[in-house]
């Protein structure tokens, strides 16, 4: 047996940040698939037993379960040493930009390729909403990679991993990635770590609707 | 001069978020007030010397300049032993707690507030589309507040504050806290805190819109 499990599917971006760093890291793990667009995550099963929050990723590690990504990545960090923080200062701009990768980016850019890929494309307006705050987060991401290579300076951490995890899906977005040259860039540079792979070749897909 | 400065103004919950700390910590801090309805935080001067992401609040302490009120609220933790996890079981539950506030509840709550209260109202179906993605996050605070005083347990934490930065302003928010009795009577306990105060009386009101 591995020694991590990962619940996980290939659609999820949050479980690829999770699954991203399990695989930079080089750690022994296997996914466990979860049947989202059967509703697995939204049963009470699931809230109950395994995460209230009714979300993936949920990490599994001997006795410890532990949910929300940015939570898994920065376990991962220190149990490793590998793409976490070398002092206080870098710690704190890490969470930072996991912060606002949470509230600014992915809540945006998710719900909006959810809406458009998986939802039958969602009512034109809030598509038109979504897009607009998407667009705007990635413009900050865009600056703060005019300067650094990695989000937080010369080496990847957990923090790119965080803020990439939905931007290999690129054509599914509802947003062009072009504009934006200092992250196509950083995308190719994280691309090149030893061991990245796309999320859909690194988790298995979720069985689509039934009915 | 005071120990602490925020960067802040009354009508921001994040801002209330460490402001709430500063005052249940008993901490000497001062509000520096924000020009937000007339574009202080988006001004390319407040994105180059204070903030990047364009945002509020932003605690200064000393040399340090911290930004993301998740950053600030972990901070104060530690400089002050209060509020703070105990162990390393409690730090990855307050973090996944400040995560999905971040994630699935401010983001949704607060730009649906935003919307009604300070942009004209909004689009009717966008305002539809936030208010049940606020819901949706509101029912689980308060599934995880039927066994627990607190959000992690019997102490109040930084997650506590971070969660409820937007509650207080209740008849302002688009969507009813009155189906959620555990989370009416958690935030009546936090209210109970020495220190405790309105974010309309711990903060100064930003100046309205100019023109």
């Amino acid at each position: 047996m591995a020694e991590y499990t990962l619940y996980c599917f290939a659609e999820s971006g949050n479980s690829y940040k999770a699954a991203l760093m399990l695989a930079a890291c080089r750690l022994e793990w296997e996914p466990r698939l979860v049947d989202f667009f059967n509703g697995e995550t939204r049963s009470e099963a699931w809230r109950r037993d395994v995460n209230i929050m009714g979300e993936v990723p949920v990490l599994v590690d001997g006795d410890l379960r532990l949910s929300q990504s940015g939570v898994i990545l920065d376990y991962l960090a220190e149990k490793t040493r590998k793409f976490s923080a070398k002092s206080d200062a870098e710690r704190r701009e890490v969470w930072r930009w996991i912060l606002f990768d949470n509230h600014k980016l992915t809540s945006y850019l998710a719900t909006l390729r959810f809406l458009l890929r998986f939802a039958g494309g969602g009512d034109p307006t809030v598509v038109e909403f979504l897009k607009g705050r998407a667009e705007a987060a990635l413009k900050i991401v865009d600056a703060q990679l005019g300067t650094r290579e990695f989000i937080i300076g010369k080496r990847a951490t957990i923090a790119d991993f965080s803020l990439c995890g939905y931007l290999y899906y690129e054509d599914e977005l509802g947003v062009s990635l072009s504009p934006h040259t200092n992250i196509r860039r950083w995308l190719d540079r994280i691309a090149s770590l030893p061991g990245w792979k796309h999320p859909y070749d690194l988790m298995p897909y979720a069985p689509k609707k039934a009915g």
